[in-house]
């Protein structure tokens, strides 16, 4: 016995989402069928116009439903500075934080030469005659400290530091409420390297 | 600095799904957007189909896209039982464990009075007319062994015995590879009381 043929298509088609395996997929399909029909209804019409309206800022690459993206089309924003990224999520946390003013260029992922991404496919051709074209005056690296992010940095780097950009790439360290007893090795070691000398106040 | 509408609008629509929080939604509205449309379109349509066919088959409630459900219209299955659960996963499990041929009676939940749920709620007046009028030989009460589970099998059993139906609930104790040490007290309490005599075999 087998649940009906749409439930368990509905089951299968559940199991896109990330982290959603056959089990949660079996709990959220009887669920909206049980006590959520309209929910169902609004997440099935929410999926159908997200993906129809929305796509990549011709600018920066995050996401919109515009050609280029409030962020990119705000001139209260200081255009001299762009901030590379590798997700939407970061482009949020960052805003979120309210620590920056400049603009951003969103990867969409970060250089995995073993799954075929290369330079061109994050954009970086275009993003390299966009820098030189416009005169940036500087180019925050902020991809993740991880072996691909920071390998995405290096290639940024070489990429623009020989045509005269000035690149930096944010800190790494101890996080502001974290406990150095639970911190892991990496991050001391490069809170340690990081380090910057304290100066008597004049 | 927010997501574009449509953005947020999916991610708000996702968190219909049980398990499901705004960083979930988010990652999975990432995910969908940035590496899966198709699957997102798939699960659209999916929702669409399973909301617009599925209802509750017309004698056991549980979910069917038919009016009467390939178990109660399957001649071959026992018609003289009838066992009541509570959701139609748990439906699922007793056919997978192979251990049954009868028929089935899905509550859709158990009584609770506190959540305005009582018996007409889960359709036990229904159940009541059809076990009489059709002679059902045995009653087997398959609720949850949770409060409210038991309460609804002592709410059946207090319905059904006066009226001469032979009623039964499925054994509760120890599962088949626990281990002692680590069931609960409850679950042992229930298997001692629950104990059987053993005879030598002649």
């Amino acid at each position: 016995m087998k649940f009906s043929p749409s439930l368990t298509n509905l089951i299968e088609a559940l199991r896109c989402l990330p982290g959603v395996g056959p089990k949660s997929a079996q709990r959220m399909t009887l669920h909206l069928l049980e006590r959520d029909r309209e929910g169902a209804m609004a997440l099935a019409s929410a999926l159908e116009t997200a993906v129809a309206r929305i796509d990549h800022c011709s600018l920066c690459r995050n996401f919109t439903e515009l050609d280029i993206c409030e962020i990119c089309s705000d001139t209260r924003r200081d255009r001299q500075v762009i901030c590379v990224l590798e997700t939407p999520a970061d482009v949020l946390a960052v805003e979120l934080s309210g620590s920056y003013r400049g603009l951003y260029f969103v990867l969409m992922g970060h250089l995995s030469p073993i799954d075929g991404i290369g330079p061109r496919e994050i954009g970086l051709d275009k993003f390299r005659d966009r820098v030189l074209e416009e005169g940036i005056a500087e180019v925050i690296l902020a991809t993740n400290p991880t072996v691909e992010g920071e390998a995405t940095a290096y290639y940024l780097t070489d990429m623009l530091l020989p045509r005269g950009i000035k690149v930096s790439r944010i800190a790494h360290g101890v996080p502001l409420g974290g406990e150095l007893e639970y911190v892991d090795g990496n991050t001391l070691a490069h809170a340690f390297t990081g380090r910057r000398q304290l100066l008597q106040e004049q």
